[in-house]
């Protein structure tokens, strides 16, 4: 899926939602427990209440590989799912991988060549031959951290030579590895009104945005600053669309919620005067 | 495993040597791809013929992570093979990993909790809520990317704000996180010269050294310029004892290999006046 198909899709479901599959066994609701493989099953219910309001869904890594080979199992089946089901949806893995040369190859292999994911997250510390291994599959994405949510985003992400920051050196050196077409950034929701300086760097690339929600981002105030004429943006939501209920309505509810989020997208896009 | 029992058996085996299980399936012998397990089989070899030479482990998560949930049991295999049957080696999972506080969580109990790690690599772009939650195990330690061994390291670890670089930020900024006791920090051989400086900042903490062998870096260099009085160094070799030899003969070859190293850092140990 290159740039363009990716805003069309956008388009034709108005809107631009990705729904983060942090899919924490704690939380799921309790008579799912029963079942085989929990996560995959409040992964697929979640998917089928949800995905006509969705772009994007992004299993976060981490609440699979807590369970190891079994949350790995859980983790292939859920996007071979997706895949299967809903062809059109852009699937990202929320891995924040990234290493020497030689073994990015394997972490691209493991996300892009083997499972079906149509993108990853990538920690840019490393620098080039870290993050470039996952730019060599055709219509695959790197998803590199530029401004992350969280408040350790503070301690290097602002460290400032002769007036850049790191986060703005990362934004405008990797530009050189790749192009608008498989390469978007993370720019927390958190920092919504940096947007409006970010996109001075980054005026075409796809931004993924979290932090919305749960974490304390406004989607109002992210597409005032970061919507573009491509509608450069995938805001995710996770746990206030897939744990705002934990009874046996679960999926309906996260359906709801996350026709909520869809229909103040689509008023956003209509605003922009992109639908 | 703390700071002083990690020198002690730095001394008791005359060796700081780390073994990197990059067990990468081409790479192996042939004649073990008929096993039902070619890369448990590979290591679990590797590891009865190199133990007596070695301290610590290191398996390259992405390696295991490529082949999905068979590769992941492959790793967890290792890892329970080695706490079994050596009891005394130190165990890290190089897995560069990071992600917001409760994220990093369940990567955490993935690694140090359902694993028997002691160890695990994390790559500090998201800052310290990124990586405090591996700080709460008990005995288990964060191994910290500073300045890493590869080309990369180039393009953002030397981003300079009033004459502290990136990577020197990392060094002083984490060690409010946690102690000796449970931190090291990874810094390439490729870079030995630059440990002198290193030490400054950190003169206590172990370091783990990546980049001897296939990657250029010096032994000689790195003890010359990074021992300190308790070793404080782990370097790592992977490529140049485990691939040294693909005959039936690979796991004597690695032994011999491993045994050179060893022979080499008795000796520097024995300058040092620490044995």
């Amino acid at each position: 899926m290159n740039y363009t198909s990716l805003f069309e899709k956008i388009i034709k479901k108005r809107s631009y939602l990705c729904i983060g599959l942090d899919s924490e066994m704690e939380k799921l609701p309790p008579f799912l427990l029963k079942k085989k493989d929990p996560v995959f099953e409040f992964n697929k219910r979640i998917i089928d209440a949800t995905h006509k309001y969705a772009v994007a869904y992004k299993p976060n890594v981490a609440f699979y590989e807590c369970y190891g080979a079994e949350g790995w199992s859980s983790l292939e089946a859920t996007v071979v799912y997706i895949r299967e089901h809903y062809p059109d949806l852009f699937i990202i893995a929320d891995a924040k991988r990234g290493d020497i040369g030689n073994t990015s190859k394997m972490y691209a292999k493991a996300f892009l060549g083997n499972m079906p994911f149509d993108a990853i997250t990538v920690a840019p510390y490393m620098g080039e031959d870290s993050v470039t291994p996952f730019l060599s599959y055709n219509d695959k994405w790197v998803v590199l951290l530029a401004l992350t949510s969280n408040k350790g985003a503070d301690d290097f992400q602002y460290h400032n030579e002769d007036g850049i920051k790191l986060f703005e050196r990362v934004l405008s050196v990797s530009q050189r590895w790749g192009t608008v077409n498989n390469m978007m950034y993370v720019v927390g929701a958190t920092h919504a009104e940096m947007l409006k300086d970010i996109r001075k760097i980054v005026p075409d690339h796809f931004l993924l945005v979290p932090g919305v929600g749960a974490q304390g981002g406004s989607l109002e105030d992210v597409t005032r600053f970061g919507m573009n004429s491509k509608c450069g943006l995938l805001v995710n939501s996770s746990r206030g669309i897939i744990f705002a209920d934990n009874s046996e309505n679960f999926d309906k509810v996260a359906g709801e919620k996350a026709r909520e989020m869809q229909l103040e997208m689509e008023k956003y896009l209509s605003q922009h005067k992109l639908i």
